[in-house]
């Protein structure tokens, strides 16, 4: 190929087979038949106890947008020999659908809908691709950033990750989704003037290098920066950096603010004890000890284990890559499809393994809290026409061990889903990022620490509703029995 | 915050400390001094013996439209508190360092500069976080390629991973890497669109699950799609999808092209060849058998030495991830410097980790290649004024364990980097993405096997010049009797 097409539109992020599928339907003139997908993960990350989703107002974005330009109606005629028909229907489209979603900060659980888009047939199955491209990457990182702050607790932690970022958009997304999970700052400039994250940082190794030694760089330094944070590893924390960040803090005096020094390398317990030594000393019992490299939830809870003195924590790479599982595995499943007829008929997935059988229909999902205690009990999965807030006692069973079953009484059932798109309009409007953060703290504390915890948590109970089961049951005997006839 | 900014630049796309660097150089007057670092890395990835170079498209057409915009500008003045002077220093600003680097394709390894950057010390500092982003991902994935085209040989290898991406842009470039670690194809039509890759792809599960059944399902999806790949695994591949494939293949017959199946659950090995029996039983002896579900090199090698019967396969997830390691820790560091007298110097950085010490000085790159058997006997770092070319007996011995060294005759010396910017200007024109493929390619010929084997490679030689090593150890030495002195 020797033409250079514009990367004009994000019509095309999405796989061929989504644009093949829609052509069938489209040469078969079923593409505006109503169909229902759902987004869900069948595994929580990293061995959590729950998710936290994220990338909701980059899916309104995408979809407020969703438009096939001239150049990819060109590419698409010119390299892949699609005829001028179908072409045409693209050239018109837009997204008209419905879209119910769970709102970012949300805690969310493996095999419930987090998204239900309604649309024409050929719409949904368009856009499905950069759904999930949207919302594994965004809740993934949400989720790590939720369980460092479990480890950080009130100490302040900032994304520092973006150099080891796959790619730009994951470094601004990702440090959003961070904030989302508890993050106080950003070290990317961009990601903070986009999205109002506060944005941290001082400065690299390569000042102490550029002016050879601590003494004149740090001078330096703080003549255009009054709040100093010095970084002390260049050459030898404790025979240099420290000493010499100390002598310049003190010559200044009241010069500058000697807000901290921080360690990006070696032993980072043994550094930062040693050091808060050195500054209690020399009466800097304010100045704070900021720490980096590599680390992690695991890594953090350790170095706190051990007495560390570290005040505020730099996370990179492992927060930004989701380094110990870099995918979610969120799906998107058709559960509901208009037939001849314009009735919604179930449609399912069945599969070798028992806990790939998709669940269909139209479903709801609540969170049934308990009002004596304001604790969840667990999340409810009903079909559209059931209204459990309405019960005065509700049965929640094991989805897969039915027999594990209680009696809920007292309890309000908080519906998740919310109208983000109604008929291809977005009605949704995106609240404050700070917001989303207070409302993401909000949510856990419904929830019991046992799900809380970050190494081998109890198992949050999402239940079907004794409807959504027996519909489920019912699918799977039909498909079973019409297989066995073929 | 509650203004809105515009995202209408990538100047921003740094880490703060950068900026407030480039202020203190600003503010000092020594902006422009000529600095120089460079981008290597300290450990290949995967336990792999090479790691593959992609990122410098990316890079010529970040630095090209390298600049601040108002917004940027507004943002870092009324959010961040910098002042006017140093933000009319920074309105003007465009690259205009040079760039010399390794080219796409080119096999790197632990320790050697992959890029050299020369330039007025702020602009230096300020690209660093872009260059490190770009490189390490692009890099890491382009690698992750190669192993596993190591395993599936001639048979077609298909990104499919758009998904599981890290957001957009990790797809998309993703998918670019994909292709120069040898991949033939991907899912992603904006990727094929932009970069001329083939797209490749069907149909998937909904199109059966809207149809209800395979039989309309694949007779349908015929209509327009004369090169048939039908998924077989929607409901039970030997007993339901398979057959039906064929039944439809054999009704439609010389109207369609029954390119293939697609298998994408279940056990890969036994429905592979069990599928292919059926196949063949029915004539289709030349109907493919394409795998997908979770893939790597690992399991494709042992899926194959079970004698699974696949023909091509599509990688997702692990691949568009790195999956089993999500990041590349490619560093930027300053090794020289102009000084106060307009001569360049040398810097280092000592760490308590002596591996992370780095190497001083201006240096070039060269492969040794033996002209006997086009076989390489290592990569030789040498200083800038040395001509390894013109030695008729090189010297080469372990950057670590110096005893270790060999003579080597009858070579020739390939310098790896080349030109990219100079003074500012882009002086590189990128071949093309299959002229990219097969230059990698090449370069894994002059590869002996044993560094290319995916597990417990041998150790390439990346070793220094005698002089290159005698000036690290008087920079050394230097550092160490000031710290001692201090």
């Amino acid at each position: 190929m020797n033409k250079q097409y514009a990367d004009d539109s994000l019509a095309l992020h999405t796989d061929l087979y989504q644009i093949n599928m829609a052509e069938t339907y489209w040469e078969d003139g079923i593409h505006n038949r109503k169909a229902v997908f759902e987004v869900f993960f069948r595994k929580l990350p990293f061995g959590n106890g729950y998710a936290l989703f994220a990338g909701l107002e980059r899916i309104i974005q995408y979809l407020n947008r969703f438009r096939f330009t001239d150049s990819d109606l060109e590419y698409l005629r010119d390299e892949l020999g699609y005829q001028e028909d179908y072409l045409n229907y693209l050239r018109q489209l837009k997204f008209t659908g419905n879209v119910r979603s769970v709102v970012e900060g949300e805690l969310v659980f493996a095999n419930e809908p987090i998204l239900r888009i309604e649309a024409p047939l050929a719409e949904a199955q368009l856009v499905e691709t950069a759904l999930l491209n949207i919302v594994n990457y965004q809740t993934l990182v949400a989720t790590k950033a939720s369980r460092i702050k479990q480890v950080t607790g009130e100490q302040r932690a900032m994304e520092f990750g973006t150099r080891r970022a796959h790619e730009m958009d994951a470094a601004v997304w990702g440090t959003r989704a961070a904030f989302i999970g508890g993050f106080e700052a950003t070290s990317n400039v961009r990601a903070a003037k986009i999205f109002g994250i506060p944005a941290a940082g001082t400065h690299a190794h390569a000042l102490v290098q550029t002016y050879r030694d601590e003494y004149t760089a740090f001078h330096k330094y703080a003549r255009r920066h009054k709040d100093c944070v010095f970084l002390v590893d260049t050459y030898d924390t404790l025979k240099s950096g420290v000493p010499i960040a100390i002598k310049v803090a003190k010559e200044l005096g009241d010069r500058i603010n000697f807000k901290g020094i921080r360690l990006d390398s070696g032993d980072l317990a043994y550094l930062s004890k040693e050091a808060r030594k050195m500054l209690d000393e020399a009466g800097f019992t304010e100045t704070q000890i900021i720490a980096s490299n590599d680390l992690d939830e695991h890594t953090i809870m350790h170095l706190k284990s051990q007495g560390a003195r570290i005040d505020a924590w730099g996370i990179g790479t492992k927060l930004i890559t989701a380094y110990d599982q870099p995918a979610l595995g969120a799906v998107y499943k058709l559960v509901a499809i208009e037939d001849e007829n314009g009735q919604m008929v179930d449609t399912i997935k069945i599969s070798g393994n028992p806990e790939k059988v998709t669940t269909p229909g139209l479903k709801k999902v609540y969170r049934i809290i308990n009002i004596q205690n304001n604790k969840s009990e667990g999340d409810y999965i009903a079909m559209e026409n059931e209204a459990p807030q309405d019960e005065s006692r509700l049965k929640m069973f094991h989805p897969v061990h039915t027999f594990v079953s209680k009696f809920v009484t007292s309890f309000r059932a908080k519906e998740l889903h919310h109208d983000i798109f109604v008929d291809g309009k977005a009605v949704y409007e995106t609240p404050s990022l700070s917001a989303i953060q207070q409302y993401a703290k909000e949510n856990l504390e419904v929830l019991w620490d046992e799900y809380k915890r970050g190494m081998n948590p109890e198992e949050y109970p999402v239940d079907l509703s004794q409807k959504c089961w027996d519909n489920k049951m019912k699918n799977i005997q039909d498909v079973q029995s019409k297989i066995g006839s073929a």
